[in-house]
């Protein structure tokens, strides 16, 4: 089915060449923003949501393999990565390496200059033995270039045992564990063979990926090896539990070896069908064209003012970019069920990517956006729990909520087609019910027989407040859609549990402001000091405060009472009860100064998810020129088309989506249907929608003095309210925003939601 | 490791033939007997735990595959089964079927005649072209032979999407759904691919059964297909979601054609690869031989007297047979995780296996029964829980309690070697603490949130009553094994726990005895009424009483108080506090006559284990006669050699075990270290050690009438007790029992232990 559809768009991309001469937004793409300060974004090549993204391993544990720094060697080009994460690595399986000489020895490695990386496309010279490596991919396919500069024996390492952040021992958290391998030379020109991997960040089950690689020159020698041992007769070293490889050479002559390697996570088969299928020829200007087009036909959903600074059309289409590598659509390549549903994976983590990533998929691609839901209710069907995260066909590492909750109700408020509700409903309840048990971090929803006995989670259970916070909203979430589907008892018992997140609302001073989220036992009792888990700390006690962060010398991020953010974060963070939120902390004068002490005082920080509509909140005081200051102070300080231009992780382009949707003026409350109105950094931005209408966003004289929104029109009508229908959007049609130095009333009387189940 | 082992007993058994001409116990081995009934045997050919177990399929829906009435067609020869089971059928993945004239047709089935079955070896005519199948199969490989008797061509069908008790629909309990298959024809006398499930039985996740299987004669003429549809010029189909297989003919020449299929869980390359190293000939009685041999060596465990009648022999050594057939030993095929220990898969449920299976396999092969404890506790490790059942490689469906903590402490007492006894007491700790949330019946303690709190399960819980009483039988093993470690805190903890079977004990009078495990609620109310849960009686209660059996209109035995039994039967199932049992049931003459009223009564069943030691309870109001009586009494009524000889499912060789135990005059309390002694079916037997040492059993002047142990000599001392430990068995030595027609005072007096920690 999949392959169909691929085919026939190869099919249209053929007639579309006179259009692409005008359309080439792909080319403000730069992999490299973000590949440094922690970014961790993949640089290599990689169709939207592609299942491979082939690159350098510049470090056994680096999580995208890449090393900035050009002392550290490219030990390999390893085939399947995940892009922008923290935490342990997973994948870097299958690794593959150019050298030159006698295949005398499995360690090749080389230290690299003149690196390039546009979308599509990566070189690199490796300089040992000046051997330019070029890459490039389609969907499961990677195609390698390798210019042999040199005189000498042309060679290629192919390394079935490979891949990142190997871990010592089977208890040892975030690494991957080996289980085994296998390599096969079947003609002159192919090999293949698999690499099965356990562990990883998610601790996931084995998974494998199989390879089938095939060289357009002929293998003139070569040698296997299995373990550490090289062998001139053996062909085939297949699985014993060993690691396994190959070194083929080409002989003296010919200036390039191109080589491509399909990717499978079904058998070796069906890697080879897709080279067959993905990439029947050997041209490799042809595959990188047919992935610059897909891309360019999602990055041309949105068309930014032509006047912008290339540095502005970078970060903005980048951001796009980095929002779609990930999760992966794996087809119906999955060996663990069959269903007419896309498998998607590598879901890193949904409590990252719910608040922005998804909902600008939503905007641009709402078809894809529905074949993920249905990908994730194929995961709650066939493997008993919706994920939180997922990576190597297992669920695992749920950080805070069940937040697939809010994506499907994000899909569902903004009536994406193609999805069965009723069943989705079913998976939510499921989330909210039945308790995961074993290690709760693998899915579902930990300290739920608390949560659901006292409407909090007590200090039993490690991150007790994200989870009770996050628990309100994703109950939020199932309310939403079960009203909407007529499930009156449903709705009315998860309307309730909204609110549950008072319950551990404390009325305490701190910085001046009060009320926050504080750690409460199973008693009811408030808990004014943390018992520490780290060794170094154990049995010492410390006091918890609301600017109190777990992660140090007595906690991690995991035994703690909040997780990546402080009480001041997650006391600012319920999204679909503002309104609540700003009475409970006093009102709108108290709360504007709360906010302001929160930015002002620098406790904000854009790096984590939990803060991300925090700078909108000035919207529900009726003061959104507010919100746009922070929002504008924030991507300045933090944004830029640098290689160190994302705060902290991407995220799986979280951090690129939030920017992206800051950048055109508009910022979705994920789960609910309405985007937040504040300054564009763009004077336009046009949406393509799928349905083939368009919505133009227009900031009418703006300038680095006219940065307020003074009045607004949309198609043409006073437009008062700061905030817009996903519906209105749909409509098509001009938001206007007449810019000012000076806001005027505009927003300032009409106030978003809060607590609206529809 | 596993392959050098195996070919050192290849060569060993090449000098060993001089011995086996005088020992042939696996002659008396009938794998026909509890084939009918709903004995669900196996009754093709396997190795000790062995990987495939090949056999006729005659109808996808039949536990093992067999259908023992001749109406029913042969629908091919399936390569992996399980033996004994009930609920929904496992395996029975890829196919074999040999037929006669043009590849026109998929379907190839027929019916049988002149069926035989002998250790190792089954054959049978095929009617509908007279093509006699042979089978016979090493460890990992299944070979066949097909004598085809009729002029025409020969051809045979392989069918790689094949496997029993396919599912329609998802959701459909127990039923195994095909998630992708692979065929490839890769020489004119190889044939490879491989079969995907999932679900079953045991609602595992997917599993993959390789398969290389290789022909003696050239293939002359292939059909392959996918789906229905046939291909003349494909010779592979591989895997796009859909069914595949091919049809394969061989020429109009030769009486036999010759088949060798290996079996792996890996690959195929692993699966050629065991062929290569299992079969490398062509000679079906090798193969045959190897495989008597192997078995041989494991019977002549145990030699029995040489003048018991044929039926005894056969009985008994079917017994044996039976209770070695499962877990499978995988070696080191696990697509998992890598481990220096054996893979262990099929405990089907240990819930059956650990009360006389597993001390059998201890008595005999003490080895096999640690690295089984070893293989679990791989389990425990990599997969998180101890397996209750396991199955594909996936642990599912628990019934009662966390058994494997008996096995451990059964393995622990018995002092078996080369066990982590930390690291299972770990294991342990692991049941006893982490709830497994979700789907319950997966592994772990269902309701343990109850338990731990309340301890008791409540009613808010499927099988609360089994629970509750098997939790405190798990909770005596753990203490057991605790205060052997030194672990005082944690023994003090469980032996406590070892008496929550109390907190359910009601006094209500029923049949004239008091005391019964009765409903309680959460609050501590007794529960006196079931509400039903079966569709049909929905809204609707029912009394519950002691003779109340979930099984019917009401209820299932997954949703009901007690699991496989009534309250009679798990008020009398406490087997390591039975002085409490009688202190609570009042006394001495009280519990006798409970007994006696269970059994006069006929409430008794020994076809479900709850009730496996029951008869065996008189010993401890010293009445050991009393115990004799009744297990005569049920061996004569339930067991026999024929092919019903076996009351009910064999449950993996439980009933097996059970008859094999008694008619040698012992019978373990399974965890603790003694044996029960009571009069043997057999006059003589000799159990040949592990350590070298031999331990025999006689019953002097045992006949019809001289049934009564008078009294009794260990090594020629007199012996009052009618117990013995496993360590006095362990140092050799003979435990004569003087029979009578009367019994005497033998075992009147010191009566076997309760309570006993160590």
């Amino acid at each position: 089915m999949k392959i169909k559809v691929i085919g026939l768009f190869f099919i249209l991309s053929t007639f579309n060449l006179s259009i692409q001469a005008q359309t080439q937004y792909y080319k403000y793409v730069d992999p490299f923003i973000g590949s440094e300060g922690g970014g961790n974004v993949v640089v290599g090549p990689t169709c939207p949501y592609g299942m491979v993204k082939p690159g350098p391993d510049c470090s056994r544990y680096a999580n995208a393999g890449y090393r900035p720094d050009m002392k550290s060697p490219v030990l390999g080009f390893s085939q399947v990565h995940v892009s922008g994460t923290g935490g342990g690595a997973k994948y870097g399986n299958v690794s593959v390496m150019p050298f030159m000489g006698e295949l005398a020895s499995i360690k090749q490695t080389s230290l690299r200059e003149d690196e390039k990386a546009t979308l599509g496309y990566y070189s690199v010279i490796l300089n040992k033995s000046n051997i330019k490596t070029e890459l490039t991919a389609s969907h499961k396919v990677a195609f390698y270039r390798f210019g042999f500069n040199a005189p000498g024996i042309r060679a290629v390492k192919l390394d079935a045992g490979e891949f990142l952040n190997e871990g010592g021992n089977i208890s040892a958290r975030e690494t991957q564990h080996f289980v085994g391998s296998q390599i096969k030379i079947i003609s002159d020109t192919e090999v293949c063979g698999y690499n099965r991997v356990r562990g990883g960040w998610n601790s996931g089950r084995a998974y494998t990926v199989y390879f089938h690689a095939v060289f357009d020159k002929p293998i003139k020698n070569f040698k296997t090896w299995k373990t550490d041992k090289l062998f001139a007769d053996k062909k085939e070293q297949i699985e014993t539990g060993e690691k396994t490889g190959a070194l083929l050479s080409f002989g003296n002559d010919g200036a390039t070896i191109q080589m491509k390697i399909g990717i499978s996570f079904v058998s070796e088969e069906r890697a080879k069908l897709n080279v067959e299928t993905e990439t029947p020829n050997w041209s490799f200007e042809e595959i990188l064209t047919q992935t610059q087009q897909k891309w360019e036909k999602l990055l041309s959903r949105i068309e930014i003012d032509k006047n912008a600074s290339d540095s502005y059309k970078k970060m903005f289409y980048t951001g796009m970019y980095h929002s779609m590598l990930m999760p992966v659509d794996r087809g119906d390549e999955n060996p663990l069920w069959k269903s007419k549903n896309s498998t998607y994976d590598d879901f890193y983590a949904i409590w990252d990517t719910y608040r922005s990533s998804h909902p600008l998929i939503t905007l641009i691609d709402p078809k894809r956006q529905a074949d993920i839901v249905n990908g994730m209710l194929d995961i709650y069907q066939f493997d008993k729990f919706l994920p939180d995260a997922r990576s190597g066909n297992s669920n695992g590492r749920t950080q805070g909520g069940s937040n697939a909750e809010i994506l499907i109700a994000d899909a569902y408020v903004k009536g994406l087609k193609g999805i069965d509700y009723k069943l989705a409903l079913k998976a939510m309840l499921n989330d909210a019910d039945v308790a995961p048990g074993g290690n709760e971090e693998q899915e579902g929803r930990g300290g739920l027989i608390d949560y659901n006995k006292l409407g909090y989670v007590s200090t039993d259970f490690v991150r007790a407040g994200t989870r009770t916070v996050e628990y309100s909203y994703n109950d939020f979430a199932i309310a939403l859609v079960a009203k909407g589907l007529g499930e009156n008892a449903i709705y009315q018992r998860f309307a309730n549990q909204a609110d549950n997140w008072k319950n551990l609302w404390r009325d305490y001073t701190s910085d001046g402001v009060t009320g926050f989220i504080w750690p409460k036992d199973a008693k009811g009792n408030w808990v004014d000091s943390i018992k520490c888990t780290s060794a170094k700390m154990l049995n010492t006690t410390i006091a918890f405060s609301p600017r109190y962060v777990n992660i140090g010398q007595c906690e991690d991020w995991w035994s703690g009472f909040l997780y990546e953010g402080t009480s001041w974060e997650y006391s600012l963070s319920i999204p679909h009860d503002i309104a609540g939120l700003i009475k409970l902390c006093g009102g709108a004068e108290a709360f504007k100064k709360r906010l302001d002490t929160f930015f002002d005082k620098g406790i904000y920080y854009v790096g984590n998810e939990p803060a991300f509509l925090t700078p909108l909140l000035y919207h529900w005081i009726g003061k959104p020129e507010l919100s746009s200051d922070r929002i504008l102070a924030i991507v300045k300080a933090k944004y830029n088309d640098s290689r160190k231009g994302i705060p902290g992780n991407d995220d799986s382009g979280a951090m690129s989506s939030w920017l992206a949707f800051h950048m055109m003026g508009i910022y979705p409350n994920a789960g609910q249907s309405y985007y937040l109105i504040h300054t564009p950094m763009l004077a336009e931005s046009v949406i393509h929608l799928d349905n083939g209408k368009s919505f133009k966003i227009v900031a009418k004289n703006l300038s680095e003095t006219n940065k307020y929104i003074k009045s607004a029109k949309l198609n043409k009508n006073e437009y008062s309210k700061s905030w817009i229908e996903h519906a209105d959007i749909e409509a098509g049609g001009v938001l206007e925003l007449e810019m000012s130095d000076k806001p005027l009333n505009w927003g300032t009387t009409d106030l978003p939601p809060s607590l609206r189940f529809k």
